[in-house]
């Protein structure tokens, strides 16, 4: 940066690239909109007064906001590639996003974490990122990578890393678990994300005391507020699934609380909701119909994050800052009518599409031989079985008799579910059975199977199971639907197994066909076809799951037998 | 730290090894005030809620809040060594203190900050550096050092450097002086602080773009508003000589502006003062009593200059945070009655004496030889006298006939100040007339003369004004009075000829003693003997003042021959 340009711009002895003429400005800093010309230079904000420029926008009294921050988002959930995210986050106002690539790296471990980064650096968006900490998630299954303090480390001075990810274990932080304690101390004198739903009392003062700073798993009022007297900062979530800001800013307008420590994210968010009220702009929104002050809110998206991660010119519309901004036509609707990133509207600026990815993340399905038998379950007097409950994540545990399972299997309530462990071809794998998905006849599979993302399938065949294992490495990764040996519906997510590469407007049609095709042939209508199987294998969910080494009860924490 | 043993005792697994019970305790993330008790160990905070300790204090619900911070102050002003000030400043409540060493860095230069960053990591106070970015002050005189980018950047990344300090050459930032320019691309990634007095408009936008970050000089709300707006931290100063609390904090109270990004600080304090009354202790008493909210005065005063100098574990009484805390009686009084550092109770911490500093900072006074005719003035028409103003250390310009000049000296209106270099000996030294000092007979003379701290020395004998020049080389460094070639006064300041190396307590007395001496011998009581002579080298204030580069009138900017 040319600080004499800078310099000599905000004195107008040297003219700005642009001026935004009278704007009312959002001042996140004394909490005040402020009427003035806001003049750009080089990408930087260099004056907020009366400036003239080379190219001059009247915005006759709009608004402009800071850019805004999703603070915590998994870019992976999206199921499309980080530049193309990146663009559709800038269509509504996100500017910076920090990010946690857990899934990716739970495939493609270092080599992740270095593509990754490397794209970080190639984006038009601040593109920022917390090392994922816990990979693998849990010891109870085969993930394609161990990341462990000393790999971590490798990237900690990395200019668009900010600290470590969401400590997701925090039984292990409570009992002082050393590999744990090893990537906090590592990471000390940076941020450290934290993940504590339900955290309180006595152990949250052990979770903070070894140094978490942030946490977005709040779901009511008074356990953000516990979090916030704690020093936690804390990330209001409002994503497809995880919908929290509703219960917590209801009780901020309520209490009239210091909003200074609250920051937005949406951790996971769908392409299609995105697409249709944007990210944060919603958070945003959302807040200002609860009866939140709209400055406050805007102060909660932008600055506030900023300061949390330690983000120096980013936050503000303000000399110095970059120039990331919002244009707003309504303050009460959050109507973004144009967004600025480094001084240049994002309608002009083209994706980047010359990224290129690690061979070893792009051809990740490889799994050992499966002879016919792979999935056949011995037959016994009693089974345990993943019962589905409708629009939730969470599953209930169902003993069965024999005949009540050959019953639920003739009458199609009860499918049979296997996970392939499909990083390592180590040959783990398992299988069970499952009610409440649904499907009449054939297969439906997936590499997407949080958080190892090994292959899930579900069938009322082993012939179309097994088959649906060699389609997924055909597509290099994504979703199969196979019925009679045929594959009748397909999404690739060659990218880990986990995103696309094609663009939004080439990948939101192909994955609406593949949902209905799975709908169409029987899949419970109250749960999503892929998103419900992906959790079906996250051994830290209630309460009885699946994974490469075998079927979980998460109430008990221990294997059971089939 | 070990962070097994802080979890543990957050849970209670183990004994905390002090809790404070029963305290009211300010939350500044929420800005309430919560009862609770309080467990540390290992001189962190581990707990707040219900504990047990080995050691135990019931507090009966007095307040405890967070050590408090003094955001910039010149630890030189206090006339003792560090860690003597560091004990002032901590019995008063202050924990942490951000020091610029501009003083003893333009006598000592690398010298001196090497050991001013040793003596920081012994001491009990958190003692943070801001590496002087103007040594010397100005290109008029003389200094011990010249401090470039490339030396200060050898202490950038020192653990108690937290970037460069006041970046008073705020023409050098506005003209993109290539030097001023290296220093603050240096410390792009640190924190910049500034020095902008008046700073507005333009030319505030062009220092703020510049990339500094805080400005202490605000002495009306309206400036410090201005200031805040453009992204600033508005520091408060509250010392012995700048008092703009009043004025701003008034200001805050009327208009309810958003506090977050005010700070407090002392700048320059004497000791006789902060033993009466402490440094950020009142600061925060006199804005309650102006009408501010405690819990808000006592944000100003600990986390939000934490924030803005990026100190992780500093400024809040929370877990994982230090135990630097002061217990309150009474909020509105802010009555003292305990402070703890790092757990410790401060009454019970004994001072670092045993610290030590390089032999060229003890023998500073280093002037060539000066032959009996060194002061002479030749007889001309006109003077340029320098003319002291009552209670101010602006001066005027006075343009005298030699006929007047000569009633002057004879009625003791006037008398002869020079100025002799005294660091490396260089010979380089002016003398003219100045009016208003009111010295009856002898001279009086001092190593403490900003910025660049050279001799100075006011008489009405050229014999007694020689005689305190080889007085303050005995004593190395200080002040003398000399009344007919007898020393009648003296005061050594050995560290740097700035600082006593004396305790407070021997300290004090002695000071009082000089300076009684010195109005005893007929020095205006409208000003301070020492501390008015120690600003007449100064040539960056108003009118006209005297180096050992000769006579400079600060209007002009330009030498004046006389």
């Amino acid at each position: 940066m040319n600080k004499e340009k800078l310099i000599n711009t905000a004195l107008m002895k040297e003219q700005p690239d642009l001026v935004l003429k009278n704007a009312n400005i959002i001042n996140v800093f004394t909490a005040e909109i402020l009427h003035g010309d806001i003049a750009v230079t080089d990408g930087v904000i260099v004056g907020i007064g009366e400036y003239s420029g080379k190219d001059e926008k009247e915005l006759d009294g709009k608004y402009v906001a800071p850019g805004f921050v999703n603070a915590h988002v998994h870019v992976e959930s999206s199921m499309v590639a980080p530049e193309v995210y990146a663009m559709e986050e800038m269509k509504w106002g996100t500017t910076t996003i920090i990010t946690d690539p857990h899934e990716i790296a739970n495939v493609g471990g270092m080599t992740a974490l270095s593509d990754i980064l490397n794209v970080a650096e190639k984006l038009p968006i601040n593109y920022y990122v917390m090392l994922p900490s816990c990979v693998p998630s849990t010891p109870f299954e085969h993930s394609g990578a161990v990341l462990n303090a000393e790999e971590l480390k490798v990237w900690k001075d990395h200019p668009h890393v900010l600290g470590l990810g969401e400590m997701m274990n925090s039984v292990g932080v409570i009992n002082s678990d050393k590999t744990v304690l090893d990537k906090l101390d590592a990471f000390s004198d940076k941020v450290v994300d934290g993940h504590f739903p339900m955290g309180s009392g006595k152990e949250l003062n052990a979770y903070v005391s070894a140094g978490i700073a942030t946490d977005h798993e709040s779901i009511s009022y008074e356990e953000a507020v516990e979090k916030l007297r704690a020093g936690m900062a804390v990330i209001i979530r409002e994503g497809s699934a995880g919908k929290n800001l509703e219960e917590i800013v209801s009780g901020v307008v309520k209490n009239g609380i210091d909003t200074s420590r609250f920051v937005f994210c949406t951790d996971d968010k769908h392409l299609a909701d995105i697409r249709k009220e944007g990210t944060i702009r919603y958070n945003i929104k959302k807040s200002i119909e609860l009866g939140l002050d709209p400055v406050k809110a805007i102060q909660i998206g932008t600055i506030n994050a900023a300061r949390v991660y330690g983000l120096k010119q980013i936050g503000a519309v303000a000399c110095g800052y970059k120039a990331d901004m919002v244009v707003i036509d309504d303050l009460q609707e959050m109507t973004v009518s144009a967004v600025y990133k480094d001084g240049k509207e994002v309608s002009e600026i083209k994706s980047v599409l010359e990224v290129s990815y690690d061979e070893k993340l792009l051809s990740p399905i490889n799994f050992a031989p499966l002879g016919s038998d792979a999935f056949v379950i011995p037959e016994k007097d009693r089974y345990s079985v993943i019962g589905i409950i409708d629009h939730q994540i969470i599953t209930k545990k169902i003993t069965m008799s024999n005949a009540e399972l050959k019953a639920g299997l003739a009458d199609g309530s009860v499918r049979k579910i296997a996970v392939v462990e499909r990083h390592k071809a180590t040959g783990f794998r398992a299988a069970t059975y499952i009610k409440g998905y649904g499907l009449k006849h054939g297969a439906v599979a997936s590499t997407v199977a949080h958080d190892s993302h090994n292959i899930v399938i579900v069938g009322d065949n082993d012939s179309d199971m097994l088959k649906a294992c060699d389609e997924l490495k055909r597509i290099g990764g994504g979703y199969v639907i196979i019925e009679d040996g045929k594959t009748v519906g397909e999404l690739p997510l060659p990218l880990g197994g986990l995103m696309s590469l094609k663009s939004a407007d080439e990948f939101i049609p192909e994955l609406d066909t593949v949902i209905k095709k799975a709908y169409a042939m029987g899949v419970n209508k109250n749960i999503d076809p892929f998103i419900t199987l992906s959790f079906m294998a996250l051994p830290v969910i209630p309460e009885i799951r699946i994974t490469d080494c075998g079927i979980f009860d998460v109430t008990s924490f221990s294997f059971v037998k089939n």
